[in-house]
């Protein structure tokens, strides 16, 4: 891994879980299983790749201070939310992530689709202490029909079925650059940015996310188990929606690069870029 | 049902749906099978208590115009999507509501999930339009572990328990009485109260809303199933926690009754309170 990202991971990881426990409710506090399963799944050993974007877009535009935390804590519980529910049997049944079992397998299916409604609307909670409205219905934007939910269920929906290009590019586009998006948006509106700098950021993570899960869908092909901490094999197994399956594996990769490339033109000079373009070399080349 | 009730029920019903209409995506528009799903459960036919109360303590400040309605239906939404979730197989396993199959027997577990999860969000989207994050910050309060699911969690856990009169109080607060609560303080904030007006209409929402859950669990032994419009017995069959289970039925019904008295004299003087009174009047003798 890149020098700068790693630390910047190694700096900010720590800062973030630190935030999360002090924002999350302790698991001692009664309903005593609602807290733990939260708390299971936020501290499985996420990457906190968007709440890493949010401080940085919020540093890229100026923004000083530590009010930009609990804005990022908050984007990394609805990312940690739509975990859980993606996970369950009715949705991708999936027994395994980040090499721990499931939110429903460890703490049953009930406290699993509750355990991803309180994290929800703790997010909101969280953001609610921004007294920016505009930001909260930015991210409740990209989490709807529009964003999150509506990737999901044109995921589900497709399953099995005969997609294009441009089938795979909405459900991406919704279930994972959104979120993306978001993160940034959430960052820079917090640290008051321009008209162009919020264009900027937002065009970034816009493709930077799809790139993102394109490389999910290669590594699911290509990927070492261990190493990515879920099952090899989902998407085939499922037959879901993928790059790989619109257009082979060499054309996807390509696809990727080209996004990374454009990713990072979008990025305005004389601004501290060379986290995010750290990012985006790290989304290309990852292999977890 | 009282004049006042029944009046207040015909304007504000039709003029409600008719502003969930709008704030809702068209059933057309895609990803269809989702917005198909939000709006067969919104427009199944609820009693719009919520949103009726959000809206007269938004007058009963004060309060003037239209821009109550889209944070009235932001409270209707939040009680639709924690029905839909409530109903699951993996919850409450109920197959009917309001007379009608339950979302996910029509639309799949899958898309009942993520259509909650969507009027979750959406229900953000519409209160982050008051620019009042105050208000934001109230109802994702009312709606986590502290009120909404941390009564589900626990009427969960408790099924089949032996339970005192304070175990079957902690879920009925959280699991009703909090989005009670929750409705006529964004009313009351979005109309810019008083901290007396808020406090009391607080007090009222709080009683009010024990009162009509204690109700729902005596309907549930002597309502009639048509007229109620789902099954008749499920918390007995589930061995729930109830106030009749606790205390038996007729402490149960000399319990709401004094919250009720309770609620009303909560209520400040020279304020309209009558439309309160009317509905804590049928809170007590409701048959439906």
């Amino acid at each position: 891994m890149d020098v700068i990202l790693k630390k910047a991971f190694d700096k900010y990881i720590p800062l973030i879980d630190q935030w999360l426990d002090k924002l999350l409710p302790k698991d001692d506090k009664p309903p005593q299983a609602i807290h733990r399963a939260m708390r299971y799944s936020v501290f499985a050993g996420g990457k906190r790749l968007r709440p890493i974007m949010a401080i940085e877009a919020f540093k890229w535009v100026g923004g000083k201070g530590a009010k930009i935390y609990p804005v990022a804590c908050a984007i990394e519980l609805i990312h940690t939310y739509s975990l859980i529910h993606d996970d369950l049997p009715a949705m991708d049944n999936d027994d395994f992530r980040r090499n721990k079992p499931t939110c429903h397998k460890v703490f049953g299916e009930a406290n699993a689709i509750l355990a991803g409604d309180a994290l929800h609307a703790l997010a909101f909670e969280l953001l609610a202490k921004t007294d920016d409205a505009k930001i909260i219905g930015e991210v409740a934007n990209a989490i709807g029909t529009e964003g999150l939910v509506g990737g999901q269920v044109v995921d589900i929906e497709l399953e099995g079925c005969d997609v294009s290009e441009d089938d795979v590019r909405f459900i991406h586009e919704r279930k994972t650059a959104a979120l993306f998006v978001a993160s940034v948006q959430a960052g820079a509106m917090a640290g008051i940015a321009s008209e162009k700098e919020l264009k900027s950021i937002t065009q970034f993570a816009k493709r930077l996310g799809l790139a993102f899960q394109i490389t999910d869908d290669i590594l699911d092909i290509k990927g070492d188990q261990e190493e990515l901490g879920k099952d090899i094999g989902s998407d085939l197994e499922h037959d879901k929606a993928t790059y790989p399956k619109a257009v082979g594996i060499e054309k996807s990769q390509e696809i990727a690069e080209q996004l990374i490339q454009k990713a990072k033109k979008a990025l305005l000079p004389n601004h501290s870029n060379s986290l995010f373009i750290a990012l985006a070399d790290f989304v290309i080349n990852r292999t977890y």
